[in-house]
């Protein structure tokens, strides 16, 4: 992304403009995105193909770069974007229509710098927490997001702007087996390490030096038994008695910072 | 707070049966609460004067404990529920008036025992935001949460929800002005370090061996300038540069681990 102040083109892919103002939802398909951050992500992001912004002139001039000629741009006033993204969302004067990523596989990014992490959730449903995951998880560079399809929100507006423009970085996996997932991470050589609020063994502790594959399940259910049977390890943070549990996406920060302070492999 | 499956009396200190059904919001001056652990926690929280809990069979069956006889119980569908609450908020069947927590003073916290951080939050006003550090300052163990009167949420429901009980057990003093407030925190024998995006320091090795008043600002601010003046050091969480900035609780969270985690005093 480029810095603050720094002006650079933003890519514009605008191909059909389907969808219209006011219909609530993205053309069937798309995806809507809406927030400063996730917005100019998405602009600058070459993989992504844009379909329509709806923006305030506001919107627009708070953007680091300029839209290209052409650009299927759409001057809208604050109410009307409000119309178009989830109740009481907070769109920053900025809409954008595009398209899905494309799919990633799970050999794509098990060949990465072994360095990162993988971060792989077990039916974390919430929007809001998968988004500010993927957010925590590209700040402290891990290498990708691994979801199971069916227990995962799809990409879109709400977890876009809880991503804060991550959506666009972390290489993010969908599969359709998360057990059969594991063993193929295992087999590239990670150390699953699944975050329980039971276990007995100190995060800390059961952190390898070599590659790691952070697994956290839902609050409150925790990791299904046959997640947490895939895993090398499982592990807690080290809390004290007041509260059951951290939020989710909070235990993910705290477990990717460990994970990035703990000593370098000899 | 009581493990799971143990039961034990909740406490009843209901007075005045005030406010109704169908109000909307909490009677004048008092407090909503609403969710299984915000309630839970506040029903077993002897410093907490109850005035009536709203709730389906299902959410008193999902409660720890038994409510005393004579408590003002009234049952309600999840619907009549969903008009006592914040829009869309999740009720889990379990909504509570209360009267609010008497009003701590700055100088009350700062005997605690001194392993224990200060959290100190500069202009920190999303509800959500405060709710979910507060969860995480009580999860690690900090002595208490310090705002500024004018731009902090109130106690209510929707910050109840994110803390998770944790507003019934972390003391949460809010002052008038802060800089005197990190004055007096200095001269009571803290280390104050605040977390900024631009400072070179890194996080870790900014951390003495002694008290420690972790400072954070809101998100794209940062702290305001005569705040950070009023910081021992400042310092930065190791990211790498895809992305801005953490989201502030989950940055707090990886703060108060980082905290938790150091070396102890020799």
């Amino acid at each position: 992304m480029a810095k603050r102040g720094e002006k650079t083109n933003l890519r514009g892919r605008a191909g059909r403009m389907q969808g219209g103002r006011g219909s609530g939802r993205a053309t069937k398909g798309g995806v809507r995105l809406w927030g400063r951050h996730a917005v100019q992500a998405a602009l600058m992001n070459p993989a992504r193909i844009h379909l329509k912004l709806w923006a305030t002139p506001e919107g627009v001039e708070s953007l680091d770069g300029e839209l290209p000629a052409g650009f299927p741009l759409e001057y809208a006033g604050p109410d009307d974007l409000a119309r178009l993204v989830a109740r009481d969302a907070p769109h920053q004067g900025l809409v954008l229509d595009c398209e899905p990523l494309e799919d990633l596989h799970l050999a794509d990014v098990l060949e990465a710098d072994p360095v990162r992490p993988l971060v792989v959730l077990d039916q974390v449903t919430d929007p809001h927490n998968v988004g500010a995951i993927m957010r925590s998880a590209a700040a402290f560079e891990a290498a990708a997001l691994i979801t199971q399809d069916r227990h995962a929100p799809p990409e879109g507006g709400v977890l876009g702007k809880a991503a804060s423009g991550a959506l666009e970085v972390l290489p993010w996996v969908r599969v359709v087996n998360l057990a059969r997932a594991l063993e193929d991470i295992a087999e590239a050589g990670y150390w699953r390490i699944g975050l329980a609020g039971e276990a007995e063994t100190d995060f800390a502790a059961a952190l390898p030096t070599g590659p790691v594959a952070l697994v956290l399940g839902a609050e409150g259910e925790g990791l299904r038994q046959n997640i947490a049977a895939h895993c090398d390890a499982l592990a807690r943070l080290p809390m004290g008695t007041a509260i059951e549990s951290l939020n989710v996406s909070n235990a993910a920060a705290v477990a990717l910072y460990a994970v990035r302070s703990r000593t370098p492999e000899e």
